[in-house]
């Protein structure tokens, strides 16, 4: 791992998208949101993710110049088409509007359709937070993940993101369905490493820890094995009902050709209740609670606590960049 | 056990109620949810639950008077005060407001504080999905459940409700955050089994097994390990930051004495979007891909499916109660 400033991380990924035909604002907002999820650690959906992403716009999956539409309204709650544009941008718009709804409305939900991978999940749970309101957000994917009882991927992992503000350090939850991500599967078998609990089947029927033996298989266990099930389930029908996109099953289940995702942006603002600071103080309180209760030897980290970490340690000493994916990003240019 | 038939056990209850002071309307609704969360085949939060409320009546934690109390609105998202009341008529109430506003707004979010155990969450899920809305709530619980890393209870096992409407049967996932619920472990004991899954921590800190083991050493498993840890704990905070009620570190931790919980009913309405058949298609159609594209020996339900399925049974052949019960209830009148 090489560590480079974040300006430098953003500045080359602005000039490959500004050459991919990006508008000067676009590649910006893209670059930016590409960079800062490394920054934060979230390397797989970071800059490790940056060359499937310029795949996908040379494949004509992506297209650069398309932006959400409007699509009908009733009071707070929207429908927009994302017609193939950027994922990224395409759900920081719609998070944006669904934050100014919450301003007028007090509650919103923004529904997303027709759009791409959104990369980071919890970029739109910290940029609601960013503007002191509560924000939750949802997608659907491709069919990657087998329902709790079968053995063939008939259901996607559907990150969900949690996020409340608080001027210490915002919580902001982001997980999968699924109990390890194919990115986690990936880094633990290249540190060789077994997984911590049991994370899916082996092609044999078997819970197995073994991140190969998953990734073969194909068997991924939802979180909760019933339950995460249910819950993606879920989603991903709220996702589809809300947006009146795709479902899952309608997905192409290739992660090369992964489009046409459902998306769900909700917005909360309790600052009509007068409540901004009482809000911080009780969120202050849950965490402050949690941390000064623990016995000997235990350890527990609130959602977004790592997060806040490894990006203060960024700022300080570069973000982490494996070498050879940044002499690839530096030649895209 | 015995079958009775609902209209005998609803009966029964409702008189047991009336005496108890409640008023007759009031009495038929409780008694109502009671029997039917029985008929549905959770009795842990039907009739065998029952005692335990009486208790909270006669202890004075209950108020069977109380009515919710409008506190602040701002557009769909509304604040009320249970004022210590009847957990079901108080959630049920809370859920009938929500579908009422969303029919106006499109969606809605009402949050009460100062409630009663709602018993069987799923109840308030069927309700929205009856009326042709989705319904998503939660409710926060005393600490009941430690967060990952730690091995004391700071944690509620907080159960969540997501339903979507359908007329071939809804869809209405109910789940407490916890991989058994305290009723859960209790059966398995009851029958003599081990849990299908590892279940908790024994006292030694060892994933365990043994329901026993794990009802000893109070440390059952969240979902998905440091997942539904994170889960459930932005569940409290949002619950407890819509309400302005308490969140769960300031709640007895006493079966007995739980009380001033805090509680979140959302609805959304897509009858705007005149999609409501539109809806039920989607729905329809996600249900029978999961059915029909089973491999050999594997087995699906969607959730609600099992529910549905009793329910049926329950009309057919009458509620399955376990006749000790059913004698200690017999006797209340």
């Amino acid at each position: 791992m090489i560590r480079l400033q974040i300006q430098e991380v953003q500045e080359v990924l602005r000039e490959v998208l500004e050459k991919l035909g990006f508008s000067r604002n676009r590649a910006d907002l893209c670059a930016r949101l590409f960079a800062e999820s490394s920054r934060d650690g979230v390397y797989s959906h970071g800059l490790g993710r940056f060359p499937r992403f310029v795949r996908g716009i040379r494949n004509g999956l992506v297209n650069v110049h398309a932006t959400p539409e409007f699509v009908a309204a009733r009071g707070p709650l929207e429908r927009w088409n994302g017609r193939g544009g950027v994922g990224n941008l395409n759900a920081w718009q719609s998070m944006e509007r669904a934050i100014a709804l919450a301003r007028t409305h007090g509650a919103s939900c923004v529904a997303l359709a027709h759009t791409n991978h959104w990369m980071r999940g919890g970029t739109y749970g910290w940029q609601a937070a960013e503007a002191g309101v509560i924000g939750i957000c949802w997608t659907n994917t491709m069919p990657n993940l087998p329902p709790w009882g079968a053995s063939v991927p008939l259901l996607g992992n559907n990150p969900l993101v949690i996020a409340v503000p608080r001027p210490k350090g915002h919580l902001v939850l982001d997980m999968a369905m699924s109990q390890f991500s194919y990115g986690a599967l990936e880094s633990y078998r290249s540190r060789g490493e077994l997984l911590p609990v049991e994370g899916g089947f082996d092609s044999e029927g078997r819970l197995t820890r073994d991140p190969v033996a998953i990734e073969t298989s194909g068997r991924p266990l939802p979180i909760g094995y019933w339950k995460g099930s249910g819950l993606t389930l879920m989603l991903d029908l709220l996702a589809g009902l809300l947006s009146g996109g795709r479902v899952t099953h309608e997905i192409v289940a290739d992660p090369e050709r992964e489009s046409d995702l459902s998306q769900v942006f909700i917005a909360l603002d309790l600052s009509s209740f007068g409540e901004s600071s009482g809000a911080a103080i009780v969120a202050d309180e849950v965490v402050g609670y949690l941390q000064s209760s623990l016995r000997k030897g235990d350890r527990v980290r609130y959602p977004g606590e790592n997060v806040l970490k490894i990006r203060i340690e960024s700022l300080a000493k570069g973000i982490g960049v494996e070498p050879g994916l940044w002499k690839e990003i530096m030649e895209m240019r």
